[in-house]
């Protein structure tokens, strides 16, 4: 069989959420100098972008069905998160402090078994946005 | 004096902030039939845009000075919802159920004062923006 | 009972479509002349948004709820026409050049009675991108 | 005949230039002080928006056909202002203070007698943006 | 000579186009199983972004003049493509399924032979939008 | 100690400017030819993105302060740049020809050092829009 080539692929959605910014192990006047106005409830029109890295079959000139990505980031993310308060009305982010990082992370987390199960294909990037101004991408690195 | 062109100048300014949709004189049972998931705690990136109308003064090519006008937002406005939960957080919004319709009425109120103590101007549109597919606009205008 | 202010809410949708502009009553060469490239079959990412006015109603804070609004917008229009060739699959757009201005006035024409159902809610405008450079707008006027 | 429905069209074009708000009647530390930064020597992406008036010609379902509406801000504007300085580069700027508000004002004059010309349209308003942020909007409104 | 540095240059490009997803090799019914409503004819304002890497040229502060650059892109895709009909009118994608994946694959290969022609610059990346939910990336890799 | 997630985070700030390119080396007619409409005096909304790499600290859920990076940039770059032309006003800029690639990399070497007083935080990408359509990406990478 011939070379194939390499393509990812990304698929955005969008989800309404509030959240603070409050470490558990620190004081209050510790947490409202580290996070500032963040500390208190506010909240985001947020976007996560998922990339998706894999051949593409010939057949169907898609690395995955790009339908098959939003449903699953739709399932796993979306129905999970909009219009919920981060802190405390989502199941898998209990005891993640709502960071861009940490939800980043915790959406990799989440997604990226379920992304191995399609053939061939790979997860290779979260993009969180809360804003345009602030964003945080996490490709499943960790420190040594 | 001869005739001076009249013109609209605009400002937009944005702010993040929590609210959840729920009416004092409703029950549990009917908030969450009326307002479905904006009855839950959530947030968002608002923008809200100033508009002004009135002649442009010769001497300086200006209805009104728009680092003026963006003052007046961030202090009358964006200074006092930017970060908050718009339903305890903020004095000039108590009692005012938080939707895009009722945050635009109580926005006009505030900074419509001010603007008119401009020379020749006055506010003639607030829009906000919840996200970019959900607007409210308000004119001042009321019913008979 | 007091006073109401009037408010207009906007709702925006999306929707992707193929057309291509030939008047029936035009040569072929006549129509390659007056369209240009838009003669041939090509496509856009649509956006199209319903500005509704009215009251808000004291109790809930809302004009119309815009849930509502973008279930009207989704069965009425988007549903019949996303994913389609606006020039043959659309039955409400048959005899239709689909330039912009026609299809606001056709999705103005489709919408507006319904909205009248909602109590002191009108619709004040149907505004349809086809691209971030090229607009109609539609508010029911005609001429005398 | 019948009636026709009325519609708006719109084009949008960007150019970047350059410029500095200066008043000649003033000193300079009057104008620093009037201006503020916008006294210095900076830029912009400008996007200008016309918008036109008039009714459906139902031959060809076009108020007017938007390729001359291009080329008519094309020609008449972006040309002249286009990667160039605004205080002197300009001939039809030549006096003018080049504020968002005098820029809607002098692009409105040298627009609309071209847009009279074609039948049955009127230019109803020009939008200037120096950024997202600030807009300045004429619709040929002047004092009394 | 000293080092210079590496830089990595980018131009985007928009065309709108027609398309319908079909596999030559699968029934109607598996088409319509596999590519859903994308399977019917529809059409996209598409987004082309090219990235150029290469040293910076002391003498003139370039990797390649952008301007080079944007010709490419309007010669070799752009006038191709706009306002077409991907399945059939496009010579260079004769035989592709017009996925994102294939359209930014084609692009890639069609583009990449001219830009090496520039000293010391390489195509890396062909990023190709359906809108600005679903993007396509190539890099020029393959499978073993 | 556990292993840690690596994040990127990344914040954009903007800025307006006036600038022209002019090769000092070069005569008028070749930098006319050169660089065309872009030698003479024009301006540009930039926006400017950096990114920083490090590992999450548990504690706070962050790479770096979101907060302390907005900080840096406007500091050392929006403070210098805003309002200014390019070419004889900012310090840092003195011999630069400000072409998109020459900011990339100055603004790299203004920020870089400061990025590393940030336990574990490493500058990764300089990115630098003229407009959406030009782009210009610098990661600290010399030719050998």
């Amino acid at each position: 069989m011939s070379q194939l080539p390499v393509v990812e692929i990304r698929r955005r959605e969008e989800f309404c959420a509030a959240h603070r910014l409050h470490a558990p192990n620190l004081s209050d006047g510790e947490n409202l100098a580290l996070y500032g106005p963040c500390n208190t409830l506010h909240g985001h029109n947020y976007s996560v972008e998922a990339t998706v890295r894999g051949p593409v079959e010939p057949g169907t000139g898609m690395v995955m069905n790009l339908t098959d990505l939003m449903r699953l980031l739709q399932e796993l993310l979306i129905g999970e998160v909009d219009h919920k308060y981060l802190n405390t009305d989502v199941p898998f982010l209990a005891d993640v402090i709502p960071t861009a990082e940490n939800l980043a992370v915790a959406f990799w987390n989440r997604l990226q078994p379920q992304i191995e199960t399609f053939k061939g294909c790979q997860l290779t990037r979260i993009r969180l946005y809360e804003s345009q101004n602030n964003v945080a991408e996490y490709c499943g690195l960790t420190t040594p």
